[in-house]
């Protein structure tokens, strides 16, 4: 009898290794220790690191499939919505709340290019919504970007503390202070930025210029 | 003679254990691994985990060095610059400098409360600009927080490749490849994106107001 036969007989038989499995491991790996390795990530999974390569290609592999995986979160039915800015308001906001369940993941995210089909479909569903209303098509990525970015600075924001300032008894911090208990509501401390800063964002896009003061334009 | 008398003469000489030294060694350890313990901080810097304590309040404490330590990067004296939007510029592209270096220190200083004296004096003259130029206290924390989850995005976006985007051939994204191929500046990607954002949320500040479209106010 051969190895492999003996071990469907003799072992509990193990899930099949798949894209799935890998995903949700390195999800775990990086959420509770910010980082990954295929070493581990094979440990964990109980196969030998060779076995990863059949599903996946390397490092760069495993962070398009946590991409994809924070990306499942990410309701992208709402680029069917109109008008288009409602369309990437509700999308802005499902992105927030995905990428605000796992903080640790972001940084692999957003240093590493995009090639995960589904969300390269996003961008290019978005980018469609602002050519159909006339946003000029080299300032498309500006735009999208600048949103992305405030989006995921966001979503960090949401997973922070309620109480995000702390003056210690000896730091003097008056406006500070004043400002820190003007909040009119504090419980939505982060939800209020958010919403600010999205609907100022969208208002620009569809005024389709940079907003710049005159003494900026002079050479 | 004593152990510690045979250190002093049989070794070299190890440099005393101080908060610069911590955040120096934490750093790293976070940028090379994107996490740290409190022992393997230690036994990088060759001392037993107890000696930490006489310097640093635990893990809260080192995380509160790292913020110290990017902190070092921004600079602050920006602030007094006049009028208040050009100092809250120039102190935010200062800010997403000293972030885009560490990305991945960012989920630790953005999840965790502020309790650094030079960062909250940084906060507290920022809402002293904006109250000089009338800025209601109430809305001060929500304007600064957006534009602050808008800079720490950006960080992020300027510590990712030139090309963000990479469409593989069997995927069909044609508004995006256009918009890809269309930009203006593509090598200023990152910066193209970051000023408009930035300018808009400071135009949007000095407006006072949310911009909200009239039928976002009915019910």
């Amino acid at each position: 009898m051969s190895l492999p036969d003996q071990r469907r007989v003799g072992r509990p038989s193990r899930p099949v290794l798949d894209r799935h499995r890998i995903a949700e491991a390195a999800l775990t790996l990086v959420d509770e220790t910010g980082d990954f390795t295929l070493p581990e990530l094979a440990r964990r999974l109980g196969v030998q690191t060779p076995s990863l390569y059949h599903h996946v290609d390397g490092r760069a592999g495993v962070v398009e499939l946590l991409r994809e995986r924070i990306g499942q979160g990410i309701d992208a039915s709402q680029l069917e919505l109109r008008p288009w800015d409602v369309a990437l308001g509700a999308f802005f906001r499902s992105y927030r709340d995905a990428f605000a369940a796992h903080p640790r993941v972001v940084p692999f995210l957003t240093t590493t290019a995009v090639r995960s089909p589904q969300t390269l479909a996003a961008y290019d569903r978005m980018v469609g919504l602002l050519k159909e209303v006339g946003v000029p098509s080299a300032q498309a990525m500006a735009f999208l970007t600048a949103c992305e970015n405030f989006v995921i600075g966001s979503a960090l924001d949401l997973a922070a503390p309620d109480v995000m300032w702390e003056i210690p008894e000896d730091v003097d911090a008056p406006h500070l202070a004043s400002a820190l208990t003007g909040q009119s509501n504090p419980e939505h401390r982060a939800d209020n930025a958010f919403e600010f800063g999205l609907s100022t964002l969208l208002a620009s896009i569809a005024a389709h210029s940079y907003r710049r003061r005159p003494e900026q334009e002079a050479p």
